[in-house]
């Protein structure tokens, strides 16, 4: 099952070409990363604030397929698209109504917050990555 | 006496009308403060990490005069133009060559990292500060 | 007449004193407005875009009261605080539930986009703005 | 040969985590890229402002692996990894130190501006790109 969040391009967000500033679609992806955490009832904020488990990425992949304009709206399908011991992978596709603009695969792992050493993904957590695996 | 520092647009900070998007300019603002406090020898991360000292934003204004666009280099002019027990206001002022494209002031306030109630500045930042006082 | 959007802090958007890091909030200032001149019915991207009339921000004020930290949802109230020939000034509220975060006052110019000239706000927008203005 | 540009994490990169936020490495990649462009004597908004050839980035692969604190400051090692008949790839190698850091591969395509077709890069571009050729 993916998960999908719509964005609007904003005033600040494009470059000097006129589409979007390319680093402006890893902070999408993020936003829709937490919106999706949100969503399936294990926010960041109470992983990272109060589990105090980082979740920093290790690894992305981006293609950028087709340009993003000022006023564009545009969907960020989401979803698991591997889940390993202590790392999840995820995949995000871009979509401008039924034109895919970009796809993404971002792949975290989960820290102890003081030693950066990884750990195991909580099995809660692990549990509801599961529902959202994907395969592509 | 102004403490000069000098920045170049780059591709992602301008905005759909092809000028440096203007929430940007607190961005160099800030960037320049920190290039100022360590030009003076207290650093931020050593007074906000170390002293654990927080530096708020409490009041800002700002002007602009002219456009600046990708490409261009300018000029961020700043000084102490107000210095009070536990605040400071910078007086900032953006060249572009001869050309004057924008003025600001920005007050800062010294708090208790942890309970953001306002403390002195330290002395001896005080006393640093001082020498950077410029009458407008 | 008040509008209102509602914004949550994102992962990225802190300093490193664990709040918001300012700019941003000028950058919410502008989704905001951006989403109050769709609510109106006169989208920035057509007022720039297809009318070609620039809007460039030429003064901001803004106090900070109270910090907003990673994982806070705020509302943004803005309204109409005076409307000149050529000009907007723009008010803004930032409340965290009933805590009062921030105020700013953002002042616009209309200007033919290729000569920077001021012009006069077109009327159709005049009429928008009108319903907006707020004693303060 | 490579090609390295120093930078330093500023007050408003780092995340909730107290490192950088990852987008922002791909805007100090931007950066480097736009010194490297100037440096070799082919700056962007020549390519981009004069020639009207966009540059857009087609593909993304970056490996984080080792985090960069506020405060730090660290070097890009940039060069050219790939060169195709409209296409470039660089390859950035991000150190703290000694300490690699991370490492990213971005490939660009030159486009007509208008269409957004891709167009050959220009052969006085090539020839400067041909020199900073780097085998990993």
């Amino acid at each position: 099952m993916a998960y999908k969040a719509t964005w609007r391009v904003s005033f600040g967000e494009i470059d000097y070409a006129g589409i979007v500033y390319y680093p402006n679609f890893f902070d999408y992806f993020q936003r829709t990363e937490e919106a999706f955490m949100e969503h399936i009832g294990f926010p960041y904020p109470y992983l990272i604030g109060e589990l105090k488990i980082g979740f920093p990425i290790v690894h992305v992949e981006a293609d950028f397929k087709h340009p993003v304009r000022y006023g564009d709206s545009f969907d960020v399908n989401m979803s698991v698209a591997h889940l390993g011991t202590s790392s999840v992978t995820f995949g995000f596709r871009v979509f401008k109504g039924q034109q895919l603009c970009g796809t993404a695969s971002i792949t975290h792992v989960t820290v102890d917050m003081k030693t950066f050493k990884t750990i195991p993904i909580p099995s809660e957590l692990r549990a509801l990555f599961e529902k959202h695996v994907q395969l592509k």
